[in-house]
């Protein structure tokens, strides 16, 4: 997915946020945002892919910020209460109702201040809405065929759904080998190769990186083992907005998108209302 | 005022809603905001005035879109409400009250869907506030000695009660000289001259032009004739955040600011908290 006209202020948005997330110091931050604006259009042309370029642009900032990880903090929050909260909902049993809660975790904020109890309830709610473009059925039978699967996750927290999805997909295509794929860095709030060992993945699946910190799956920066694992696989579910941006211009039809439309960009290249939950299988 | 790091992302929002207000065509916003993202260095320095370097960014992307004025017709549809609601509550009577009811016009968004009713409560809701800093007896002990007032508007819509407030400080200064100030031309919702002549102020006072375009006064833009006048004025009033953040660097103690701080970076200068109504003499 080309960048859409909100891509650019919504970019600057998170930027600022990285700088409120990295420093109290108001002429830093202010230093920091001088900074990107004038490192804004380097990386935005017309051409230009939000996830990948935009990530390119954080990675100059927190070099600027002197920080490596702004959302440090953040994302061990999220990751304490999602943690508590996939306790609770482990025994979903169904594996369609767990690659809902999967998606329904994509967009859960766990580091707003109320505790796991509304958090859980939250993320019922979400998952027992239909999904708006649901070929979920479509999924289940390539894996049923496949050999290899290649699981991309996307944010921290979110990862403790996956878990339990990916663990019912072991259940019930036991012959499957499965790769579970995250960030060689961290960038914004997005799981990493380690948050993904942390959280136990390396028990249930293979664990590998994409080569790069940026955010979703960009083939262009990826790691020479990720291209030959990302080439091989049989089926390849993407989770979250960033994967299905730097993936859904390949017209591959082996990725499925699982995600939430967050924003106006994604539901109008989807054609789906903002808000909608999907499992939909590249178009090819 | 010097930019605070807020005013990056805010700038750029408020192009994006320039970008909507001008045009349905989403390539064509995308081209737009990709032209943005370009020019944005240009104008944002650690020194820069975020009024006049966001304004003269903002003139080139209308160069851009094509379109001399993206908020005609917001400002058609403000104006009409503003006038009906200042035909209500024209019978004010006390100068303080009239002052307070200025300040409180300048946050009213007039081009929302509900009517002139439920605005002329929320402005009368807002005028029975205390201000937060509150010079207006000082300010009306300067109008007392003075021989000539310059008054510095902001916003359409709005200026249906500042032309409320100036009659009131006609009756109780009949001696005293006003010059009303408006920009030269159309930026964002700002007024125009003709905005002010439309609305009948050459009726109650001599209306002057800025010199420029440019939100605010930017003295460095300003007219020969602009300037002569603002040197010459006993007392200058100026409204709204613009005609701070252009004039509050002066130290010019001639200069009441009324304005409401609707955003971070005013209220962190002003030392208010946001949202706070004042009527404040620059420090000088």
């Amino acid at each position: 997915m080309k960048i859409h006209y909100e891509c650019i202020a919504c970019t600057v948005a998170q930027a600022q946020k990285i700088t409120e997330m990295s420093t109290e110091d108001v002429e830093m931050r202010k230093r920091a945002m001088v900074f990107l604006a004038n490192r804004l259009g380097e990386f935005f042309r017309e051409d230009s892919v939000p996830a990948t370029d935009g990530g390119r642009l954080f990675l100059e900032l927190y070099d600027f910020l002197g920080d490596d990880d702004p959302f440090g903090e953040y994302k061990r929050i999220s990751t304490g209460l999602a943690r508590s909260v996939a306790a609770e909902v482990r025994r979903v049993g169904d594996i369609k109702r767990a690659l809902k809660l999967a998606i329904a975790g994509n967009t859960i904020d766990f580091a707003v201040s109320y505790g796991p109890k509304k958090i859980g309830n939250d993320l019922f709610d979400l998952a027992s809405r239909e999904l708006y473009i649901d070929q979920s059925d479509e999924l289940l039978m390539e894996l049923e065929r496949a050999k290899t699967l290649l699981y991309l996750v996307d944010n921290c927290g979110e990862i403790y759904f996956d878990r339990i999805f990916i663990e019912l997909i072991r259940r019930e295509f036991p012959a499957l080998d499965v790769y579970v794929a995250a960030k060689e860095g961290p960038i914004i709030n997005d799981a990493t190769v380690e948050d993904l060992r942390e959280a136990g993945f390396d028990k249930i699946a293979r664990v590998i990186s994409t080569g790069s910190r940026l955010p979703g799956a960009p083939l262009e920066y990826a790691s020479p083992e990720f291209l030959r694992l990302f080439e091989r696989a049989d089926v390849i579910i993407a989770k979250g907005q960033a994967n299905f941006e730097t993936l859904s211009d390949l017209g591959d039809g082996r990725i499925f998108f699982l995600l939430r439309a967050k924003c106006s960009p994604i539901s109008r290249e989807l054609g789906v209302p903002k808000g909608a939950l999907v499992c939909m299988r590249s178009k090819f």
